[in-house]
């Protein structure tokens, strides 16, 4: 498949994934029968081992061993160990990540310890800035965190990657990027980004959501200085597993957290009245973190650890590439519109297009079996995971998406009306 | 049982075992043969559909329905629908209550709001009041937030219940109150106590952690302003489920909450890059909840709410009172100083006791079957969870803490040694 302008076959595919040395990694998730599924960006499939490790942790943990597993099957210390593994696939070094909380809430103090860093290097910095297309809850967070300190802070937007310099001026404390784009699936490079924040004198904090488990990620090498994330999209952690926070290891002398909770203390059990910061990121935790989704977690997580991720990156951009030039061959009459790059560099694990009919069409592929999802506006958008997925899945939901467009098939009154959740 | 100085016999506790219309809730619950449970304070025990539960959570709802979980086994109505539920038991009005995050997290968002609600309403105020003896995590927090904020604000703690009155004066902008205190087992009277703090213009914050479940809660009766708690205790929620979040009706039409999350956006799904908060208590939603751990929460707070909160607690008091006259009446001769109050109305539904010991009698214990926990400093914590404990089990317990000390089983070096979580 390297003749750009050749028609590519089923049979193709199906050759492509006889050689892939990946291709084994399928049998190891809970894949219904007879469906594609193109949403493991949004929620990851379910690896087989979770099963049994979620009615463990229920059964004997919880049941039996009660209050005992606190230590006898290390509960206290999951936080730290997964946040430890976590932070080997992000490269970053030990004691540096946890894993904890919402991403949401990771946003809030990683903004908030930017801030204060810069507190006290460079008071005068008083703009945020991020992507007016960045997910938008880690804009609300920032909003929210401004108007709480109400201390003259701005959140200034850049409306595309390439207006990122003409942003960096002498106001700027803190840059919050996230690594891929939810929608367009643009990847930013994160070292090159990462010296020019650091060139114009701000911070520079990592969402990583869309990129963990799917692009090869390297904090430490890239200078970062803080990165969060959610481990439910391609690390397979299961619906709302806790997410991420990670803290470069020079800032940990003197970065405070503003959700000074007792799992973050030096000492959580001396049950001391005043706060004394634990060392590492380990002042990162806040609560009590939910066990039974905590601890299942794990396994989609062990699973990434053993995989290459240049190989899965390679086969990702080998399946994303496919699926843009099946759309692009096969479909060129439906008015379907590209919204990811082209250049391989700057592309995630999923690939989005526009269609004026956009939440129908993605209602009528859903029940033909091929589930990717539909994002505000009018986005049809693919997750393409590395891990279960081949080229004949990628043959297969461009095929059936052709049928939906070329019969018509969206236009179903019940592929019309809108769901709860999209 | 109604003389206090006839000797109770192990015969009379099984009689009233036998009398108990309580008593069937047991077999309910999966505890192991040969313990007694008295720990479901810090944990509750697994109730046995638990199990089933969480098994369909993970094999049929995400690894079968995967995404479209979200809307088809409701999981975005989760933390309204638990959380309307807990807002039953603790006596609020519907949509003031949603289940989600840890309970330090939303501490720090109630007191936070009620912060931001004094502010338009009498900026003067800059002292948060609590007590002490509260439990930690809630002291750091405010000690966290205070250090974001830097406006002033400062904590002004109690040494004792009784010293609140003379705590509260115009400085005075919220009071922060545990209703039952985790080490003693002291009980606020609810009402009398927001009273006095709304007389002196301050708002109330309660932490149910140590009261939701085994103590009535009526929090719009008593004209709390914001509640937060946990689940996992006597709620029977499992290890780390997500906590709770209560505002008042009345505060509603300009209550802020700090983490400005998606969740908390009036349309989360609309992408907007502007936060606009959602109606009711569903603003102080923030990110995605771990699934696992929330819906198999959902079978204990069930069986809550089909138990009559008035009756739970008379079992409680008995039970609780049994054992202070067990431990008085036959371990006389040893160290033991009751911490718990000896008034009913002032005790939650644990018994605390110091011992000079305490580490190495509690270890000695649960060796001998006897499952509490100890506290800093000194402290023998036993609690009595009325869902699934009976006079029998009190009097068993009494019983080996008595072989326990009478024959110094705790002087064995292996119950010296401190466990990384006590």
């Amino acid at each position: 498949m390297t003749d750009a302008t050749a028609p590519i076959t089923r049979e193709q595919c199906e050759e492509a994934d006889r050689n892939d040395p990946l291709a084994g990694l399928r049998a190891r998730f809970a894949l219904p029968e007879g469906i594609v599924y193109l949403d493991g960006n949004s929620l990851g499939a379910l690896p087989r081992d979770a099963v049994a490790r979620a009615a463990d942790v229920v059964s004997r943990e919880w049941g039996a061993d009660l209050i005992g597993s606190w230590n006898k099957n290390h509960w206290f210390a999951l936080p730290l160990r997964i946040g430890e593994k976590i932070g080997r696939l992000i490269g970053g070094g030990a004691g540096e990540c946890v894993a904890t909380d919402t991403t949401s809430v990771n946003v809030f103090k990683a903004v908030s310890a930017a801030i204060r860093l810069q507190q006290q290097d460079a008071p005068a910095r008083r703009v945020i800035v991020s992507e007016r297309e960045n997910f938008p809850t880690d804009l609300y967070i920032v909003e929210g965190l401004m108007a709480l300190i109400d201390r003259g802070y701005s959140l200034r937007l850049i409306d595309a990657p390439e207006d990122l310099d003409a942003a960096l001026d002498e106001d700027v404390a803190v840059v919050l990027l996230t690594q891929v784009n939810y929608r367009t699936g643009h990847l930013w490079d994160m070292r090159e980004a990462t010296d020019r924040i650091h060139a114009a004198g701000a911070l520079a904090v990592w969402d990583l959501c869309h990129s963990v488990g799917a692009v090869p990620v390297a904090v430490a090498d890239a200078g970062a200085d803080f990165a969060v994330g959610c481990t439910y999209k391609y690390l397979n952690g299961g619906p709302g597993s806790p997410a991420f926070f990670w803290v470069a290891e020079r800032h940990l002398d003197r970065v405070e957290t503003p959700l000074t909770g007792w799992w973050g203390h030096d000492r959580p059990f001396a049950m001391t009245d005043a706060y004394a910061p634990a060392p590492g990121g380990r002042r990162f935790l806040v609560g009590t973190q939910p066990i039974l989704s905590m601890a299942t977690m794990e396994v989609g997580l062990d699973m990434h650890l053993e995989v290459d991720q240049e190989a899965l990156r390679r086969k990702s951009l080998a399946l994303t590439t496919l699926f843009i030039r099946l759309v692009e061959t096969r479909l060129s009459r439906h008015p379907l519109t590209l919204i990811t790059p082209r250049e391989e560099a700057q592309r995630g694990s999923h690939v989005s297009f526009r269609h004026p009919e956009g939440y129908a069409v993605m209602k009528a592929l859903i029940a033909n079996g091929v589930i990717g999802d539909y994002r505000e506006p009018e986005v049809l958008r693919f997750g393409v995971t590395p891990m279960y997925l081949g080229h004949t899945d990628v043959w297969d939901a461009v095929e059936t998406l052709r049928r939906v467009l070329d019969e018509e098939l969206w236009r179903a009154p019940e592929f019309q009306e809108r769901d709860a959740v999209t």
